[in-house]
C-alpha cells in the first residue's frame, strides 16, 4: 500500500451535494482528484470491484437519454459495490405527468444514499435535493452545470500534463448551449488555469467573461494553449428552423480542429459523442494527441470518487476500503 | 434481536401464487404484515441487505410502464439478495408478437423463482401460473387486483393508526377504473375494517357493493371515516372521446379532496402518482395528515415480505436471516 | 465432484472473439458443450451462482432488440458473478449519431472484459473487435451469424438424441433472412453431422449449398431427418411492399410444420419466438416431440460456457468454481 498517496488533511464535515462546480473548494476538487488517481490504480492492478459502498443505494434518475454519464456513474457505483437504480423518463410514471417533486419525494421513501440526476430544465437537481436526504450529484441540467465532467476533465489534463496550475485550455465551439463549458471554466478558474473560449460569434454567450475566461473569434488563438477542449455542435438543442449562422459547412471550414490547426505537444479533448468531420476533423481524433478515451476512462474512477467522497468522512478510509478488497 | 416479534405459528403449506387478494387468509395478511415490520425495523437499523434469496432469481415482466411498482419490487428483490431480471414490453420479443404464453414458457426455462407480472388483461398472471413452476405475484392486471398494494395500505394504515379491525375507510374517486379499489376493498373486509366508496355515478361500477362495501355519491360522507383513500383519477385509461360526466373541473369541485373536507385526526392516502389539483389539492398532499411517502416506503417491506414468504416456509427463518445479515 | 467429466485437454492459447462458427473448431465445440453440460447439472443442484466471473464485467451492447438472447446472456454473466452493463440503442447516444467504432472506443475505456453485441450490420462485431481489447461476442450481425445459437442447439441436440455425429437435421423455412440457419449449417458440418435445407425457391438463398448441406422446396424430404428445425418466418426483416412469393397461407400450407408431416421419433425444434400458425403449428409446439423450451434452457449454459472459456484459460479450472461456490 506504500503506493497510495493520500491527502492527509483531517476529513471535512460531509457536503451533502454536488450540484455545481461553485459547490466545490479547490481542496475539494485535490481531494476528489487524489482519491480518483487512487482507484484508478487500483483498478490498474485488476481489483475490479471495491466493497466500500456495499448496501448503498444509488439512484440514477434520467430524463434526458445519455450513454456515457448513465453508464459511467452505473458502474462507478458498482465498482464500489452499491446497489443501483436507474429510472429513465420514457416508459416511467415521469410520463404520467407527476411533477418532479413528487418523484424525489417517492424516491426518498427508498432512502437511497445518493441520486444522480440529468434534466432538461436548470435547477431540477436543486428541486431533488431540497425534497430527500439523499445525497444529489447534477449529471447535467440544461445548458447549465455538469460538474463530474468538469472534474473528469481536469483529471485528464493532470494525468496528461502533470499539472493544473497555470495551463492554459482553449474551449473552442459550441459555448452557447454546452453546460459543459460553464463548468469546466468555473473549475479551471479554481485549480488556478487560465481559460479562452473561442467561436463563432454566435454561439458565444453575452457577458460569460464574468465566469473568468477570455473570449475570441479567431480561431489561430489556439496555438497559445496547452489544450485544445473541442465542443460538441449540439445539434439537438438547436430550434428546429432557427438560423444558424455561420452555416454547419462554414464552421467546420472557420472553426472545425483539423490536423493543421493542432500545434505539436498541445492535448486535444473532447467530452463526447463526437460529430466527427463537423467540429473534429478524423484525423484529429484518432491521433496521439487525443485524450478522449483517457476521458471516458477518468469518468469512471472520477465518479467513483465523487460517490465515495460524498458517502465517507474522507480519504482516510479508502486505505481501508482497498485493504478489505 | 430481543425486538423482533414473531407471529409464532407454524408454518404453513407454502403458497404458491399471489395473483389476488382471495388468495389470502386473514393469517397470511397478518403473517406479511409482521414480516414487512420486522423487516422496517432491520432497515432503520442500517441493515440495508439481507441473504435471505441469495441466488434467487425475480423476474419483473412489465406489459404496462410503472415507476413505483417496478422499483418497489426490483429494490425489494435486491435488498433480499435475489437477482433481478426486469423484461418490459417495449423494446423486447413481446412486441414481436409473441404470445403470453410463449413468453411464460421461455423464461420458464431459466428456472425464475419468482415472477412478478403487471398486464392490462385481466388474468394475465393466472396464464404464466400455469405455464411455469415459478411463484407468481400479480403486479396489477387490468381492473382487475394488485394485491400488494392492498396488502401495503392495510400496513400504512395499521403503521399509523395503531389497528387494522373496525377502521372506516372512505375510498373516493375513479372507482371504476381502479384495481387499487378492488383489491383494497377485499383487503379491508379480510382483516375486519369497514369501506364506503365515495364516488360521482358513473364511476361506480354498478353490483360494487357485493365486495362487501358501502357506496355513495355524497362526498360529505368521508367525514366519517378513519382514513380518507384518495384514488387517481385514470386519464390515460378512459376511451379517447368518450364522455366523462362530470369534467375534470367539476370532479374537482365535488369530489377533490381540498382542506376544508379533511377532518382533524383523519390521514389521507394515495396510491400515486397523484394528479395535484384534480382528485387532491396539494395543500393536502403535503400536510402532515397525507402518508403519501409513509405508502411508498411501506411498499417496498411488503414486497420484500412477500417475495420472502413465497419463498421460505414461514415466519421463523426470519431471524436467521438477519442474524447473518 | 465425481460426476464431473472433463474434457482433460491442455488449455488451448486462449481464443480471443466469438464472431461466427468459423472461429471455432471442432474440439472448441466440443470443449465449450462439455462445459455447458457441466454448468447444467451443477444449476440443477440448486447451485445458482458461480464466483468464476466475480469482478469481470461484461458489457451488452444491442442494436436491435431482443428479450431471449439479451436476457440470456445478462443472467449468464451474472450466474456467474460478473458485472454486467447493458446498452440498447433507444435511448442511448447511439441515436445521437455517434459511430459504432466510437462508441467501442467509449466501452472500451471501461475496460470491459466482454462486450456481447447484436447489430443490423453485418461485420459490426469484427468493428467493434478492431477498437477494443475486450473478447467480443456476436450476438447476431444482420443476416450472417449467431454462433451461441448455434452452440445451444448442437447442446440441445446432443443432450435430446445422445449424439450429434452422422446425425440428420432438416432446416425448414425462411433461409433467407436467417442468420441462425447459416450458423447452424456450419456447425452441424463441423460435428459431422448432415444438413437438409427445406424451403420455398424464393426463400433459398443462391449457393447456399457451399456451406456444405443440401437443399429442397419438397417438404416431403424433412421424414428422412432426425431433427426438424423451424426458423421464424421473419416478417420484419422483409421490405415492406415487396412480394411474398409464396403468400403467408400458401406458406403454411405447403411447407408449415403440422402434426401430419412429423413423424414418430423425431424432435422439432424452434429458436424462437414462434409465430404459431405460421410456420409452426401450436399442436407441434406443445406436444413432447418440440424442445423449445430445452433450447432457452441450453442458450443460458451454453452461454455462460462462452463467456466462461473466452475469460478463463480451460475447462480445468471450473471444478476450482464449482468447489468454492
Amino acid at each position: 500500500m506504500a503506493e497510495i498517496r493520500l491527502a492527509g488533511r483531517p476529513p471535512s464535515p460531509p457536503r451533502r451535494h454536488l450540484l455545481a462546480v461553485s459547490d466545490l473548494g479547490r481542496e475539494d476538487v485535490e481531494r476528489i482528484l487524489g482519491t480518483a488517481a487512487t482507484l484508478a490504480r487500483s483498478l490498474d492492478r485488476e481489483v475490479k470491484k471495491l466493497p466500500a459502498l456495499r448496501g448503498r443505494l444509488v439512484v440514477n434518475l434520467f430524463y434526458e437519454s445519455s450513454t456515457r454519464t448513465l453508464s459511467s456513474f452505473d458502474l462507478a457505483a458498482k465498482r464500489l459495490s452499491a446497489d443501483t437504480m436507474s429510472l429513465r423518463s420514457s416508459g416511467s410514471s415521469v410520463d404520467k405527468g407527476e411533477s418532479l417533486k413528487d418523484t424525489a419525494l417517492t424516491l426518498a421513501a427508498y432512502d437511497p444514499d445518493v441520486i444522480v440526476i440529468r434534466h432538461p430544465c436548470i435547477g431540477a437537481p436543486q428541486v431533488v435535493a431540497g425534497a430527500t436526504a439523499a445525497h444529489v450529484v447534477n449529471a447535467g441540467d440544461g445548458k447549465h452545470q455538469h460538474p463530474t465532467q468538469a472534474l473528469l476533465d481536469l483529471y485528464t489534463m493532470r494525468e496528461a500534463l502533470g499539472r493544473l496550475e497555470g495551463l492554459h485550455v482553449a474551449i473552442v465551439g459550441d459555448v452557447l448551449h454546452s453546460r459543459v463549458a460553464r463548468s469546466l471554466v468555473e473549475a479551471l478558474a479554481l485549480v488556478g488555469a487560465r481559460t479562452t473560449l473561442v467561436a463563432p460569434p454566435t454561439l458565444l454567450p453575452r457577458g460569460i467573461e464574468a465566469l473568468g475566461c477570455a473570449t475570441t473569434t479567431d480561431i489561430r488563438e489556439i496555438a497559445h494553449a496547452d489544450v485544445v477542449y473541442v465542443l460538441r455542435m449540439q445539434h439537438e438543442r438547436m430550434l428546429p428552423g432557427a438560423a444558424f449562422v455561420p452555416s454547419l459547412r462554414e464552421y467546420t471550414a472557420l472553426w472545425g480542429i483539423t490536423p493543421d490547426r493542432v500545434r505539436a505537444g498541445q492535448v486535444v479533448m473532447h467530452p463526447g459523442p463526437m460529430n466527427r468531420g463537423v467540429e473534429i476533423d478524423p484525423r484529429v481524433a484518432d491521433s496521439g494527441a487525443a485524450l478522449v478515451s483517457e476521458q471516458v476512462r477518468a469518468g469512471l474512477v472520477v465518479r467513483m470518487a465523487v460517490l465515495y467522497d460524498l458517502l465517507t468522512s474522507g480519504p482516510v478510509e479508502i486505505v481501508r476500503a482497498l485493504e478489505v478488497a
